[in-house]
């Protein structure tokens, strides 16, 4: 038998407990436990508990801070400051969660600048969050130099993901959470692990040649998608998540890794807009919602989350499943 | 001969009295004057005297409002709605700047609703005209129905451009200004005429399957660069330009010009931050250049923008050429 079958609860339960023999206090341990049960129940395994270990590898590695105590600061009437304390992201979202809703509401639009945390996960988590309160949001994260600049060889931007929400009433929203590297990072990894190649564009040798072979893009660097244009976006989410915020670049977060190989430290910026501000309140929901109708009317087109939102309802009543070996991690981290 | 040459100040005063002939008042006809010469002087033909003709079609058929007195409302602290008032769009951009830069120093970040314009023009003149006041910005807007949702098959999205720019004090700053669809529409256009191929991903034929045939992919529909990614990202312009602003969609804005071929007609959304009320104002621009020094040592990588400043440079010393069959419509469109 090579997996595992786990009940929500129990995948919460797992990641709860690790975390807490792991250092982390009850309230770091619920957010980022939540988080990856989140993803589970969504079907996104690969930020579901498979995250625990790079958790746990942060923790011991005394890089994150599992008692941290996130801060917010009212930098201006839009801007909530969130100070993360070197804790995991998610507890940081539920610290700045409110102040920011408050803002985006009072002002039409609002920022929360997030920084000095960890960010081991996906961003729709903290967008569908904002969103089910009725705003359309963004965010941005950097990590580590994994992706060239257009027209260089050499990596220098993280995978850099850019995500937005849109809300749709009692339907789920549409929200994407999109990698500005043509691939991510964990797609290549597993790639050179089973040794299968990857698509064109995925990135480029040592030398800056294009390679389809995962193990030589590993050792050169990966391409935005759409080449230099995913670059370019790459390239913003460094400025939004970095100076902009007065947070690291991914260069420098790989400078205070040190070898460490702990989750990329750094920062987050999220914008929240308040369409009931923006000149159509009674109608900006429906008027969305014939462009959704559109894009569902063509054979082949889907809006993004769907799949995640189907997996949500079966989660429940189904379970979820993890390989045997990532159960057998978990339970060797159980213990400090 | 086949290319008309012109000093920058005789493109304004082409331009200026082309559109009075053709029904602008003195503050419409300069504002768009205005921004043509700046594509010209940058370089970018596609956004200069080669948009005169559009704007004459768009008057004469009586879409657009060659005397739009735009008008400001202020929705919220943070939302500065501009009402267009059917006119081009860089007379509201004028009108819109004051508000949104006061808006966006006192909380920090702010938005302008732009609505009811024709955009005829790249988004990067409204960028730069913020980043000059030492913000950071961003720009969106639709445009007629282009590009395939993901997945799917027909025309939904425009190319929907997405713009940024970040400050460097007295250094030109880094603006891009990018499709959300693989290529610009005029380039496919120019690659039908000529008999060209594109390159494969810039679009499908209307049975829906992948072509290089310029003239198949006008019959049938561009995609998004690097594919649903892109996709995602015209869809997101679609939303922010459209319903979250009470404007209309690419297929609205379609139907809305009813045959006449007129600019499209629809909105736009800016938003502008100031980066002094996001934590590290004193240090954010030394940030932001110690990237761009890293991009910059990358052999073959540069920022984006540097070819139009170094072209904004010569422009003055040694004038532009238009092509003379572009010089003898323009005379042609001078008498109504």
């Amino acid at each position: 038998m090579t997996a595992v079958k786990l009940t929500l609860d129990e995948v919460r339960d797992l990641a709860f407990k690790c975390l807490k023999a792991n250092g982390c206090d009850d309230d770091n341990a619920a957010a980022s436990a939540d988080n990856m049960t989140l993803a589970e129940g969504d079907g996104c395994a690969s930020h579901g508990l498979f995250r625990l270990p790079w958790h746990v590898s942060s923790l011991r590695s005394g890089k994150a801070n599992g008692t941290a105590k996130p801060r917010i600061e009212r930098l201006a009437s839009g801007v909530i400051k969130v100070h993360g304390d070197r804790g995991f992201a998610p507890l940081g979202h539920r610290v700045g969660r409110e102040p920011l809703i408050t803002a985006a509401r009072e002002n039409g639009i609002a920022a929360m600048a997030y920084t000095n945390m960890y960010h081991v996960a996906a961003l729709w988590p903290e967008i569908e969050a904002l969103v089910a309160e009725g705003l359309v949001a963004f965010a941005f994260t950097a990590s580590l130099p994994y992706v060239a600049p257009a027209g260089g060889t050499k990596p220098l931007f993280g995978t850099n993901p850019i995500g937005f929400g849109w809300p749709r009433g009692e339907q789920p929203p549409v929200i994407f959470d999109q990698a500005s590297a043509a691939m991510a990072r964990g797609e290549i990894m597993i790639a050179a692990r089973d040794g299968h190649k990857v698509p064109e564009g995925a990135g480029i040798d040592a030398a800056g040649h294009p390679t389809t072979d995962p193990n030589e893009i590993l050792k050169g660097a990966q391409l935005g998608f759409g080449g230099y244009k995913g670059a370019l976006l790459a390239m913003m989410v460094e400025l939004l998540a970095g100076p902009l915020i007065g947070d690291m670049l991914s260069i420098e977060a790989l400078k205070d890794d040190a070898g460490a190989k702990a989750a990329p430290h750094g920062g987050e910026l999220i914008l929240a807009l308040d369409p009931a501000r923006f000149g159509d309140a009674d109608g900006f929901q429906a008027h969305g919602e014939k462009l959704f109708a559109a894009i569902a009317a063509q054979e082949g087109a889907r809006l993004p989350g769907m799949r995640r939102y189907a997996n949500r309802k079966e989660a429940p009543k189904t379970g979820i499943t993890i390989p045997r070996s990532l159960s057998d991690t978990i339970a060797g981290l159980m213990t400090n």
